[in-house]
């Protein structure tokens, strides 16, 4: 399948907080389906919810059981593929040896971030990356603050940063980089798979 | 500035629920703030939180002032600047109303939704119609199952659907459309107005 070759990867430690402190976020029911349904749409090869909290853990597998073989299954089936996609694991690492397993190579793993990193690597090129199906690839995407600097540098790319409207700078606007990660992660999986020819 | 012309409108009334009754869908909060932080990434002219409920809408104006004005505001000043773009009233009329007064003339209106519609416009068709910065557009977004069919036909415009990746359909693989309305309103502002030069 196409695109199968992508992975993300919802991380919730190590992130930073509001102080830039490190830490582990909870785990938002929001997220778990609004990237699970983008997940699906783009038809990635799966979503990783990254926790080392044993409590946000399970929490983040009832919401799956719930949906996917729960009562939730018939009330609304529409939830059910996307949410199979999905799997709770406790660290980056630990998606990078599942990968490693699966296609029997390691994964080219690209960070991202609301702001601008030496290195960026831009959307096109990351594009024409992917197309290489028989690397796996995995996009990390930070929860709370953001991934961490160490994320990032022990990662193979950092993608660029979204940028809203291209004109707000020069003319002398301030750019806005707030997005919600749910937001960020639409965003991003459309600029690399979605069909912008209709 | 740039794409201030643009308007949102999220509808929470007339909408379809999931056996396709034409029903009042509850305000989230999620949507209040992530469609809010885009709205403010994208530069747009406003977001109409449009409900008929006197609940709802009391729901709604609370989280705004909060951010706006309350201790939010002061907690996390990123989401003061996106919430100064949300205005919370009762019907669709009273937007196409708000939007001739402020620019003297009827906004063209466009609906959007998950499934095709005879007569859909694409992206870059739309992405050349908004370039007439004197005429205010209206893109109007479904809470619940989705805008009703009338809303759809008083529209000057139905958007095109989100397609996921352009090879699903071709390779005999199924096409799932059903995002959420927050990734919704992401990708299609990032098709119209995204910088993706990057």
């Amino acid at each position: 399948m196409i695109g199968s070759n992508l992975y993300i990867g919802l991380v919730h430690h190590p992130v930073y907080d509001k102080r830039g402190k490190v830490v582990a976020a909870a785990v938002t029911n929001f997220d778990v389906h609004d990237i699970a349904r983008c997940a699906r749409t783009y038809s990635l090869g799966g979503f990783f919810i990254i926790t080392p909290l044993e409590s946000q853990a399970e929490l983040a597998k009832r919401i799956i059981w719930h949906w996917v073989e729960g009562a939730g299954s018939s009330y609304n089936p529409t939830r059910k593929e996307p949410l199979s996609l999905v799997e709770v694991i406790q660290s980056i690492d630990e998606a990078d040896l599942k990968l490693s397993r699966l296609y029997g190579k390691k994964a080219k793993r690209i960070a991202t971030g609301a702001s601008a990193h030496p290195g960026n690597i831009g959307f096109e090129l990351l594009k024409g990356l992917i197309e290489d199906r028989k690397t796996p690839f995995l996009i990390l995407f930070g929860t709370g603050w953001g991934l961490t600097q160490e994320v990032k540098e022990s990662s193979d790319y950092v993608l660029a940063p979204i940028m809203g409207e291209r004109e707000a700078g020069e003319k002398g606007g301030t750019r806005y980089n707030h997005l919600s990660v749910r937001s960020a992660v639409a965003i991003i999986l459309d600029r690399l798979l979605g069909d912008r020819t209709a």
